[in-house]
């Protein structure tokens, strides 16, 4: 098994959906990341079976909203001294702004372009948002 | 130190210039990978200071010849039983067919769009290769 040893001080984003791993790495910009990283494919896990990990050797900034939406599932824990200091479990946020695109063409939003749109949370099973312009639904 | 433990049956693609390792991860299309696989990046090594490690579970055909050109410092570590089975030092390959395209514009590969054009290498420490007809010098 593969496995990777604790870091000293970082995030670990863990239990991301097997395959999802990698979309993720891309989105928190970790390609370009001039410090320690890994991402892991395809791991064993006890709870989902397989599952990626990404562990981050640095204090980052990470949007857990976008996170949230990415894959609501996953944990994240926050280390120092090779300890976990903080557990951070994920949920599908309850609105966002500026993320998701409204689908219904004749929404104003679409025919206007408008940016910054907020959609909240009608659906949490079905991952379902609303548009708060013109009320159509936007699954993720 | 973020570390990977051995692993298993697999490959270690070790020594991969810091910043590199992204891309050939992505080249072997190891992003889509359904087995265990792992990408470190900017690790601490003692030879080339920081280094990218490409970790893979599985038995798998590798390109030497792209890998020689994308980066001829790197090791692979073929492992067996958790052990190095064998050891695999990359260089720049001595010609290359189908790889490289002649900069030349007024090269008949260029102008009748011709693929699988063979490449000599002229030059180690340059990385220069010449062009099978007309002798113009690509370098990577």
């Amino acid at each position: 098994m593969l496995n990777v040893n604790s870091i000293k001080r970082g995030i670990v984003i863990d239990h991301i959906k097997a395959g999802c791993g990698y979309k993720i790495f891309k989105e928190l910009g970790l390609h370009k990341a001039e410090y320690t990283v890994a991402l892991l494919k395809n791991v064993h896990s006890n709870r989902i079976g397989k599952k990626d990990i990404i562990k981050i050797e640095n204090e980052i900034d990470i949007d857990l909203t976008i996170l949230g939406i990415m894959d609501p599932d996953i944990t994240i824990n926050i280390i120092e001294n090779e300890k976990i200091k903080e557990k951070i479990s994920l949920s599908l946020p309850e609105s966002v702004k500026g993320i998701l695109k409204c689908k219904n063409p004749r929404c104003i939003t679409t025919i206007e372009n408008i940016e910054e749109v907020e959609f909240i949370l009608t659906n949490k099973e079905k991952k379902e948002y609303k548009c708060e312009y013109c009320d159509a639904i936007t699954s993720l």
